[in-house]
């Protein structure tokens, strides 16, 4: 396929075999520029205010207060964002709250050395991995499919299946978090292997993020970084 | 670890070697009842009205009304979505509007035979795939590390590292498009090496999802599957 330039505002023009064109957001589109840019969040139903809680306004916290997270929180987090949709209602993920001195010790332990301030500094570290065996829940979650669990007989691909779903339910859970009023600090960079050994040791859990979650300090975020322009995400087929 | 139950009001109890808890959502927690079921949103700082429009009122759409999304409207999305966090701030994700008779029957013929009365219905369909080659623009969206391009020089590690993220910004966009008042419908049955040959003949994109977009028909949408209560997902070290 050819590639097409439009604009968002024109109609797309058909093209023998179907040409494949990109959105135009301005004309010199790139990068954005960085900081929240749409004041009235024209063509949303969402209100203002929730987009801005949400994506525009929230924003990934490196340092916090000493305000703790409740479980209460926690709650009201997962009642909203287990309502977020998945392949097939699969639900592999699962949320470890390190909340003991000793769990916390042990995970910082096992982070990137450029993570543990970060995480030394929140009132709450979780660590969010996919459960190996979520297909075992797949007859309850999706009874209109009771064979649904047959098709997942290997482990390799359950686990490629809960790695993909899993991340999508994180990335629900990050939204969830700023939701709660609160910030999340998402951080890949720690030993998977060792925190799978000391926080699941039946093998049947993997890890792959550990999110700080809190109250942003005064000075806990960094300038936000640029966000690719419409043109460079989106096309036109 | 051993396990432990908890009740989310309680205060967690200290345990030698940190134990291993879970939450309880209500005594005889399993799998939740379907639908919306906290009119009231307590502890969230989101609106009970933003809660539901995102969340808990909004629901896959499997047959929809044609009145047509603009692009006017994928821009809001994506003005929207674009902020939330992944993983360096990468931006993986690329969305393919498929606008043109052509290109919808070639999308089409390349569903899960399940799936194309589904896409047939929605006035959008949309592909969703990720840039093997996203870390070229690391530069530009990671400005204050500016070697970070150089840890993507095998494919294979831009592979996996964009699948995590492209999979987190596809969750980012379902919730856009509720944002915007549209209904989503994500598919992952479809041929995806003839996708990408028919739609990326470059071979530099790998589609992971086809979401169908627009407004759901009446009887658009299947009754709500459960989801799994608080103490099936989240545990306390």
């Amino acid at each position: 396929m050819t590639a097409t330039h439009l604009t968002a505002r024109d109609a797309v023009p058909g093209r023998p075999g179907h040409g494949h064109g990109h959105l135009h957001a301005v004309p010199d589109a790139g990068v954005g520029v960085p900081g929240p840019d749409d004041a009235g969040a024209p063509g949303l139903a969402l209100s203002p205010e929730a987009a801005d809680l949400l994506f525009r306004a929230a924003h990934t916290a490196y340092r916090f207060t000493s305000e703790p997270v409740s479980d209460e929180q926690i709650r009201a987090i997962h009642d909203l964002v287990k309502w977020a949709p998945t392949a097939m209602n699969a639900q592999p993920l699962r949320i470890t709250l390190v909340r003991s001195p000793e769990a916390r010790e042990a995970l910082i332990a096992r982070l990137a050395a450029g993570n543990r301030a970060k995480a030394q500094s929140a009132p709450l570290i979780a660590i969010l991995s996919y459960d190996l065996d979520f297909h075992d829940t797949l007859p309850e979650v999706l009874p209109h499919a009771p064979r649904a669990r047959d098709g997942f007989a290997e482990e390799r691909a359950r686990a490629e299946f809960a790695s993909f779903n899993s991340a999508m339910q994180a990335a629900y859970f990050l939204i969830g978090v700023r939701a709660a009023g609160l910030a999340a600090g998402p951080m890949g960079g720690f030993d998977r292997e060792g925190v799978d050994r000391e926080f699941f040791p039946d093998g049947r859990q993997r890890s792959f993020l550990v999110v700080n979650i809190g109250h942003p300090a005064a000075d806990g975020q960094f300038p936000r970084s640029p966000r690719l322009d419409l043109e460079r995400v989106v096309s036109v087929a």
